[in-house]
């Protein structure tokens, strides 16, 4: 097992009706001037952003609201949003949406305190010294935003897609309330489903040997969305089924499941440039892009793409040959992804094959090599698009 | 599932040599004056305890030692360590050692800073609202005292073993690395292996369906101990499984595995009377309590029994009886832990069928009745020590 550092000091406050205590926490965590962000209207409509006012009222915390996120969030937005703290002396950020609103949020924490260009954050690895705290209603299971470190936002001029990563941006609190993901239609819940298995997969593919704790922990994740998505694509109000995939988007990505071994982030990269040039969902890039990656990656170790095969989705140990059940591990991950309703290529997400050389470049791997499972050079990349943009069931 | 909140702030710092950051970490979080709380001599012949003090020094942070917690830990010494503490103007408890060490120092950390007898808050639920905060170097994995908020203490008058539990006792960090812990001979290993499975299965019981999130990461620590245990067992030095084993221990008791559903701590309770009559290892009385009770209990719902069996034993499901599957459950547990050394009844633990009406009366259960999963009244748990008293492979 290799040395690591875990440090998730989010407090996540779960279950029903749990907006009507975020005043209360917005205060416990010393903030007095709030900064509310949101998406569109759904948050409006639904009466959530009423419950958030009141319960900030409530508490005898004042607030400024900033909608119209989007998703794949962009940095004009964030621009506007540090403007508008600074001007109002916010001192904290609610955050009142999915992974893209928590994202632009974040951008907005570090931005307020810092005197240059919040982008110069982003995609560079610089330190962040100062952020604003801030704190989450979750709408979407998904981005694990709410729990991470993380956030990745697009330059709308030439959409770029950059993240960055801080425990200074990691939320004070986060509430998480099922009810509000039952209202999201079937194709965003399959979209967040496919994000949440994505972060699970991308640090279940290591190099590390021996560190069955974090292999263990990964498997009941992804055995939880296996049996929880199909319920709740069929019926969009269970609760419980919806219960369980929360949480587990939350823990998918807090890192608990990745400590100790390497990780290989290489599949969100890849989908990165797809949601960035052709503003798709994320998670139905990553539905595309994820199953391909392990197609061209799985002959560097048969024997783990078996234990995904027999462990998360219950298929037969070939002893004869453990290959064939590393390829058939992957199908049924396909076909798990396509009954979902999720997009398994190019045309049914609306991607070109033509545009390849175009997405490799802006990947920008050029003459190096990325990768902590299997180290991928631009022409990997280009093969990974080339199965994604052609595969069947 | 429940309404719940998770918070586990504590930093963890993992690996190879991780306590040489010790200094840098109390200052990180705002430490300046430590007491160093230790056991016995082996955290002093190791060297460890020489390592910790050249970390403070090289920190520029000043220190006062008090050693001796043993097993079990006594109030005494801790009105020792917040007398001194109060003369030395502490800041910052260290605790070097295993869990009875971190407990004591979480009664020294409440203790400092109240003007009354600390033993108010034990065994009354009266709530903690200051404490010093702390820091850990662990020595033994087992208690999860270095994740968590809880603190069990015995009064050396009467041999009372009472418990607090507190977000104000959450370590702010923790070290652990698995090397400290290869010198512990078998049987310490095993009865932490044992207290550990006992903390997850604690919260594996439970009457709250559906969340099988909460289920899956139960088991994976589960499946996890029951393969890394005989490993560590066999060979001390297998650095690989001794770490598997000190991060699953950490997992198993931050409440992770235990979030949305009801728990039940009877196990614990009713071990607790045998180690505060006969001081004997707290992970060896759970080794004769757990199984016993799991007899007690188990038709309350064979299904989750046989689930157990199935999923963490490996046992066969049998169809046609589920009932012979969770009792071939519970019978495999008990084997795993005579396997690993742990004793099984009360002669192989030290410990007297003719005290059982004092433990009975001691748990304090009069004509109440106790337990998440099942409600147990006095003369259930008198039942459980017989149980245990007689029990055979």
């Amino acid at each position: 097992m290799n040395n690591f550092s875990f440090y998730s000091p989010t407090e996540f406050v779960f279950g029903k009706g749990q907006e009507n205590n975020c005043g209360a926490l917005v205060k416990k965590y010393g903030g007095s001037r709030v900064l509310i962000h949101y998406g569109g209207g759904s948050a409006v409509k639904s009466g959530l952003l009423d419950r958030v006012k009141a319960s900030l009222d409530a508490a005898g915390v004042t607030y400024v609201t900033l909608g119209g996120v989007k998703p794949n969030p962009r940095d004009t937005l964030i621009y506007e949003g540090i403007e508008l703290c600074r001007k109002e002396n916010v001192d904290f950020i609610l955050s009142v949406g999915g992974g893209s609103c928590i994202d632009s949020s974040k951008g907005i924490a570090l931005g307020v305190p810092y005197d240059g260009d919040f982008w110069d954050f982003y995609g560079t690895g610089k330190p962040v010294e100062k952020a604003l705290p801030i704190g989450t209603v979750l709408t979407i299971a998904a981005a694990g935003s709410e729990g991470s470190g993380a956030s990745v936002v697009t330059k709308e001029e030439g959409k770029l897609k950059r993240d960055v990563g801080s425990d200074m941006l990691r939320p004070r609190f986060s509430v998480l309330n099922p009810e509000l993901t039952q209202t999201l239609p079937p194709f965003q819940t399959a979209c967040g489903a496919t994000d949440i298995m994505a972060h699970v997969f991308e640090r279940y593919f290591t190099n590390t040997p021996e560190v069955e704790i974090t292999d263990r922990l990964c498997e009941a994740i992804l055995i939880t969305m296996v049996k929880e998505t199909p319920r709740v694509i069929e019926n969009p109000d269970n609760y419980e089924a919806r219960a369980n995939i929360m949480w587990a988007g939350t823990v998918a990505h807090n890192d608990i499941v990745g400590v100790g071994r390497s990780q290989d982030w290489n599949s969100h990269g890849i989908e990165h440039e797809l949601s960035g040039l052709y503003d798709v969902a994320h998670g139905a890039g990553l539905a595309v892009i994820m199953p391909a990656w392990m197609e061209f990656v799985y002959k560097h170790n048969p024997m783990r793409f078996a234990q995904m095969a027999t462990r998360v989705f219950g298929c037969q140990m070939n002893f004869e040959n453990p290959e064939a059940t590393a390829i058939e591990g992957i199908k049924r991950f396909r076909k798990f992804l396509h009954d979902i309703g999720m997009p398994i290529n190019f045309d049914e997400l609306g991607a070109k094959a033509e545009d390849i050389p175009y997405l490799v470049k802006m990947f920008g791997l050029g003459d190096g090599k990325t990768g902590g499972f299997v180290s991928l050079s631009s022409d990997d990349v280009a093969a990974i698009y080339t199965i994604a943009s052609k595969a069947t069931l």
